[in-house]
């Protein structure tokens, strides 16, 4: 797993800048302004917009006593599935390139739980059938993305969406488009 | 758990609408168009939207050889925070009134097990600190909607964010605010 830096780098909104074990900034541990900052990718215009005050909101939108909270209603299955291979994916990006046996077990037992807790009840029993006829590969980073990435497209089949090229599962997961 | 229904009902986008086992639809088991038409929700505008077309990209922004992926970069701490909550307290959601005491286990092992492969190592390790001084209620949906309210808050305060008032938990991540 990866670790805080020794050296404490301040990011532009001051927290500190988090490394992974090769030295490089984590994207999943670290904001966008962060990341970009000592990556030397932030531009002038995202300096500007990470200090905009944040936007006020009239008062009959709001949850009744808050003063930022909007009253959004509950994820679709559209929305709670895009959220949930966000997680699934960058859990597999920050996945140890050599784990050891019981990061390797607690993977396993976490994808069979997750078939069991996933709140919608047809996917979940979807995920079940997946895992039992293509047992999870937790060997290394590079099996257990591309196994994720494969388990997604079967949903995108199933969808009638195109296929992703899993070739492509790190950079869009881990290492980001741009250079 | 929730079931589909026997009446097979047909949403807007001709999928089957899946029921709870209180015999309202789900919310996190069917397209919001489909949750609203079934409510009997739903506008004229809304269904014309949900017919538009995809739009097109230029070649530029796609990854090589996709007509529909772009080379969106992995989600910073923040956006992988946001989906992961969505996840997170929909999962509570759709927890059972009175669950089962294999339901109990696996959702306690499931929580402890996230605590290690959450992709963000220092917000694994807070979570996992806070698992061992706030165990998991998982006694009853109310009972595991409010604990993760309050491990969500628990974050806010660090973040110095509003905490959320989990009396409208329920509101929020289950029944919505449409009247």
């Amino acid at each position: 797993m990866s670790s805080r830096s020794t050296e404490e780098t301040k990011g532009l909104t001051g927290r500190t800048v988090v490394y992974d074990e090769d030295g490089k900034p984590c994207r999943a541990c670290n904001t966008l302004e962060d990341f970009r900052f000592v990556t030397g990718k932030v531009t002038t215009s995202k300096i500007a917009a990470a200090g905009k005050p944040a936007k006020t909101m009239p008062e009959e939108s709001l949850i009744p006593g808050s003063r930022s909270y909007e009253r959004t209603n509950p994820p679709d299955v559209n929305e709670l599935g895009k959220s949930t291979w966000n997680f699934l994916h960058s859990m597999t990006a920050q996945y140890p390139k050599e784990p050891s046996p019981v990061q390797k077990t607690e993977m396993s037992n976490f994808l069979h739980l997750f078939s069991r807790v996933y709140p919608c009840n047809w996917c979940a029993k979807d995920f079940e059938k997946y895992l039992k006829e293509n047992a999870p590969k937790v060997n290394s980073r590079e099996e257990l993305g591309r196994w994720m990435c494969e388990a997604h497209n079967s949903v995108n089949v199933k969808l009638r969406k195109e296929k992703f090229n899993c070739d492509f599962w790190e950079k869009r997961w881990r290492e980001g488009w741009e250079e």
